[in-house]
């Protein structure tokens, strides 16, 4: 036995996304880790005498990630959402100064503190619905100073709260108007240095891009992806969103962790990314935001084995959500995932999207990351839409 | 100046829904009604020295009206959910008991307390998103006891939570098991009975029904309005939701109230609707779920002058949704709704579905049911999806 504090869950109905569990499940959890699960018939003698606390039958299940979020942005979107609903077109937007610039425009002009404090209501709104881990990217500073003051306040969001955040470096996100026709002096004049420098800062946990016609291309995405293995950081990618451009062939190509969206995938990308254990992050939310029509290939996923994480993609221009079940809903309802999948998608696919082997499941020696919920069955989580069950969240063995 | 305790906010951005008030402004509330509204500059003398409670710039706006739900019910249809995505055909979930009939039977077999119980939780979800006001229906019930037990747990949330309640008999919701084939003999044998036994205690406040092809047709719910009619009912209907029954044409012959979801309304519809009064109740969330493709004619709504809606449905068959500001998302999302009309389709529109003629705007002599945000323009209310930025509600005068 450990020296760390031991305290027993019992009575858990429990999803561990791990070796399933029947009938009354039990949990023990020492310190910041689980050290036992199973059968609540079957715990070892060692902790009959170990505080317990009863889940009254309640579901239990890993805490949820959340492997592809935008959190940490200046300002916000509506007044764009409002006037396309008013009947704007693309070009009175623009000259509205709407867009992605404006978020650029507000990140670039917003203080750490001010940026913290914009991304604080969305990460408790995140923590609110059982989440333990967040991934938060840079990608709209696009100016060396402002990329590392994102990450800067990505990194401060865990001291502020009590979560694990992931960082991607995104600076390969859009092509800022002071380079515009210029994408490979942008990478080679800012992207690169920017990378190298918040790397140097301890800033970087993986390097993403977009890949797509507004945006960079395959082969550009390529070059972005060298200079991170020449860094030893592993790579992701915002992949055949809106078109199809061959990005998540290089992702796979470079093993890399995730890519994400995925709607123009084809088959062949598929075989692609199960070689690579490369996994499909869905994002629900944008493709409802931005009103698409094509659904990501799931059941090529599925025929393939690729695994699929699901995740909020929280940004101001396509996707402002900040929940979690919601995106879980949204995959079912939209992507026709089922809950079971769609619960694998937040939890250990979602680990899995982002490096990370010790959460994600409940098994022994993974961190004592748990969601407790007011419910009996994953279904349940999937099913209703805009209502938080959570009962209790447990934060590497804290609650 | 009235004995009411009197206070004041002041430093409010005001979406009165009534006359516009522009730059910073005051409400002065006595007791439970709103005594004067206007620019903080032209606040009276007489309210100098009531206490003050500063909004700091806040979006306050008045406090929502769900005019559309089926919050009192036993079970949840999670299993259904779930089946379906596995691939299940209708028939293999009927024989497995799914559709609403499970729903009745999970309702019949509730006792008043399990039901009241089993909707707390969804009504706690609607108030904390700064709503005031539910209407709730009956109809799971399908015999008369169970109409009444529903109804009497509608009346009952009234007493457990600082909320009003508007209740609907929905008796003519669908045509039990008892009754298959036989829907003339159900409406003169069990709903009709039901109506009146419900009404004499005191339990109804409109009379609503299902028009479509699988329940009742527009000469059934013709008798039904008939009987509301003699009792001094008014009257509302589900109407052209999966076909068009001329429910909406019944409808506005009967000067009701409302006429919800009306995906198949016809530009006919529009005209007879806006003659009538009758407000069109949207309901988006019903339309996400079972993955309907035709919206409502928004356009000939609007071009014809009828009020539009907007709520919840909460109910566990079609549309497990308890999130006023999620509906309002997707009524512009998917409806195409403004911001600004989704706003007015949960206050003062949904109190004008609920013939309510004392909320729903802020305006004087009006119920002071306001709801403060931590957001500056009503856009920030639909654009955001699964995040609620309400800062504080009042209900009845009392935050
Ligand atoms: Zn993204
Ligand atoms: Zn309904």
């Amino acid at each position: 036995m450990q020296d760390a504090a031991i305290q027993v869950l019992v009575g858990a109905r429990l999803a561990t996304l791990a070796d399933p569990v029947d009938g009354p499940g039990a949990v023990v959890i020492a310190g910041e880790r689980i050290a036992w699960v199973g059968p609540q018939a079957a715990l070892p003698a060692d902790y009959a005498s170990a505080p317990r606390r009863d889940c009254e039958g309640r579901l239990v299940t890993p805490a949820f990630i959340d492997c592809h979020t935008h959190l940490v942005h200046g300002g916000h979107r509506a007044r764009e959402f409002e006037m396309r609903l008013e009947g704007a077109s693309y070009e009175e937007i623009a000259r509205a100064g709407g867009g992605i610039v404006s978020t650029v425009a507000a990140t670039r002009t917003a203080s750490e503190d001010a940026l913290l404090a914009q991304a604080l209501p969305r990460l408790d709104a995140l923590l609110a619905e059982g989440v333990s881990c967040v991934e938060v990217k840079s990608g709209y500073g696009l100016d060396v100073e402002t990329e590392l003051r994102m990450l800067r306040v990505a990194r401060r969001l865990e001291r502020e709260r009590p979560v694990r955040v992931v960082t991607s470096f995104l600076g390969a996100h859009a092509i800022p108007a002071e380079y515009a026709g210029r994408a490979d002096a942008y990478l080679d004049e800012i992207c690169l240095p920017a990378l190298h420098a918040a790397h140097a800062e301890g800033l970087v946990d993986a390097v993403d891009g977009f890949c797509e016609g507004i945006a960079f291309s395959a082969d550009q995405m390529a070059r972005v992806f060298a200079e991170a293995k020449r860094l030893g950081l592993p790579v992701k990618l915002h992949a055949e969103q809106l078109s199809h451009q061959g990005g998540t062939a290089l992702a796979a190509r470079c093993g890399a962790l995730s890519a994400d969206h995925v709607e123009y995938a084809t088959e062949d990308d598929a075989r692609a990314m199960a070689a690579a254990g490369t996994v499909a992050v869905l994002l629900p939310g944008a493709y409802y935001f931005i009103r698409e029509t094509q659904a990501p290939p799931v059941a090529a996923f599925r025929a393939h084995g690729v695994k699929m994480a699901v995740a909020t993609d929280a940004n101001p221009g396509s996707s402002p959500l900040t929940s979690l079940l919601l995106a879980m809903n949204m995959a079912c309802t939209l992507f026709r995932l089922t809950p079971e999948e769609a619960l694998a998608g937040v939890t250990a696919n979602a680990a899995r999207a982002l490096g990370l082997e010790d959460t994600g499941r409940i098994a022994r020696g993974l961190r004592a990351d748990l969601a407790i919920w007011d419910v009996e069955t994953p279904a349940e989580l999937a099913y209703r839409i805009g209502f938080n069950p959570l009962h209790a969240r447990i934060f590497a063995g804290r609650s």
